[in-house]
């Protein structure tokens, strides 16, 4: 380690990304990402771009962006920051809300990032234990100033009471993010919580359900103090003009979005079967992945045995995870390929 | 300010970018964009586009970027690390090279964003003043870790003898991190002392001379163990998929940038000459802007009125920068224009 880096970066472990192979015959079920292409309108919007415009710097505040989510939640544009990736939300609510000598929380297991970003703003990290399966519990009387809620929850696919998520945020003294992430593919979402109380904020992400992982783009609700500190420490041009006018095409026809996530809902639901069926436990999801428990505590040798056959989903080989696979849902024909190849290793297992 | 948001934050003073107005009648020479667009092969790029690869996450390392920004320095692909835009690799460097209670120093007058990004931080500031004229002046023995470097400088426009830069870095304890942003309009550059030295990072931008302000591409060439730290606390995705392939197709087609350059530098100094002629302090730019002080004092005046006839350029009210006018070189007809302008207002002035 060089004497010139800071020394708790030279101890950090750092986030490690799902796979992304190059590869277009492999099937990737190990980032969540939508099987579905975005909406027509984004394409459109990469066809007539003109030259004139990259030369210049963007909209530094993703003026007409925030109008279109604006629109979308029935809010007031200035409720809303868009960040290069709701990653880059995460990290300015920890720059923003966090002092050095406080600490970070959030349920365990959750997103893996959330511990690498605390650990890089070099703040405490306090990880509250889920129940035995994954369920609510309450957070104890700590003393972190911020509260990652991933809602539903990844990688476990659940979602937690409503009534219970408000009533923390309640009474809890610091920020709660409320990071949506997977919500499109849930029944319900918390974003009048962000609207309605003045500690909330609700990070969503184009990602999963907007079919735009590519391009960067997730954005944060909340109340008008808390956006404000964010808008003071963001990078002065953070969201690209390309992105700004894919997101905002993609946003404004959130009807093809609603469509793709309803082909994977029920996809979600045929596939949750069929592994029931061949003896998966399978945890009742509402994301656009499955957290299955194969039932001899091999989920290990399954996902070494499906990347042998080029079917890519994701292990986490940590304390309370390491009996699961997380699996994303595919195309109909992307989940039969996998009930094929989890069949025959059962059989021959 | 609310109880929620961090003490240093609430009362940071945000940087303020130069205007960004739409009015597209408005003759823009206020953020040092290149008034030619960029090889046409970025626009190509964007056309061919396809939907199946918007949906996917973008390459965490932008390996294939790399390749052609190592072949386009003659290093190792491991050297370099891309950033969204090059201020995000300001910021990393702060992150990963400045112990909380270290500090950042960086000359004054430079860019105005290195106080910014110190602040958010929350590590000191030690700013270092030029010259009268605003020339190299030896830094002090400080107790920094961490030199921002701009070579050129912005906005002063000069460029400090190499040699001097050299000798610097040699003797500082620190790193140095070299802001070339600029540096393709001048007559040399101190890539090689990032590639030899072990505490020297080089930042470039596509903002300036590749004419791609608009998709934010910039990245640092450096040391392997300062590269690598750097790696460990990026965003996972920080460079989205469509920047990547429009970098690569820009740096690939070096020829046309240098084509651009040239043509800005045959403006500039026709330009610089006719500014002194008017009885304008013209520096002898090795940047894409002049740095202008006018006769008289009347620099704010002189900004204001140029406004009202719809030509921005930039004016930073502070102590060492209040006598003078940062003007970008636009065409040679958006010059003839802001001529004519200033030459209209010393007669009536």
């Amino acid at each position: 380690m060089s004497r010139l880096v800071r020394k708790s970066i030279g101890e950090l472990k750092a986030y490690v990304p799902g796979e992304q192979p190059s590869d277009p015959g492999i099937i990737k079920l190990n980032t969540n990402e939508n099987p579905y292409p975005p909406s027509p309108n984004v394409l459109e919007i990469l066809r007539k771009f003109s030259s004139g415009k990259l030369r210049l710097y963007p909209d530094p505040v993703c003026t007409e962006l925030r109008e279109s989510i604006a629109a979308y939640h029935d809010c007031d544009p200035e409720q809303i920051i868009v960040g290069n990736g709701s990653d880059e939300i995460l990290a300015l609510c920890i720059r923003a809300f966090v002092e050095r000598d406080s600490a970070v929380s959030y349920f365990d297991p959750s997103y893996s990032l959330y511990p690498v970003l605390s650990a890089i703003e070099g703040v405490r990290q306090i990880p509250v234990s889920l129940g035995a399966e994954f369920e609510w519990v309450d957070p104890p009387k700590g003393d972190s100033s911020l509260f990652f809620l991933t809602q539903p929850n990844a990688p476990t696919s659940l979602i937690y009471p409503k009534s219970k998520v408000s009533r923390f945020a309640a009474a809890y003294p610091g920020v709660v993010v409320i990071d949506e992430a997977y919500v499109d593919f849930a029944d319900r979402n918390c974003a009048d919580l962000a609207l309605s109380m003045d500690n909330v904020i609700v990070a969503r992400s184009f990602s999963k359900s907007f079919s735009l992982a590519s391009i960067r783009a997730g954005y944060a609700v909340g109340p008008l103090p808390l956006i404000e500190a964010m808008y003071k420490i963001k990078d002065s041009y953070n969201v690209n003009l390309i992105t700004q006018a894919a997101a905002k095409a993609a946003i404004e026809d959130a009807d093809y979005m609603r469509g793709n996530v309803k082909k994977i809902r029920q996809t979600r639901e045929r596939s949750a079967a069929a592994l029931t069926e061949m003896g998966f436990t399978v945890l009742p999801s509402q994301t656009n992945f499955l957290w299955v428990r194969p039932a001899r505590g091999e989920a290990k040798i399954l996902f070494e045995q499906l990347k042998d056959k080029r079917i890519l989903v994701r292990y986490f080989d940590a304390e309370r995870t390491r009996d699961y696979l997380r699996i994303t849902v595919g195309t109909d024909e992307e989940m039969d390929a996998l009930l094929a190849a989890l069949g025959a290793m059962m059989v021959n297992g």
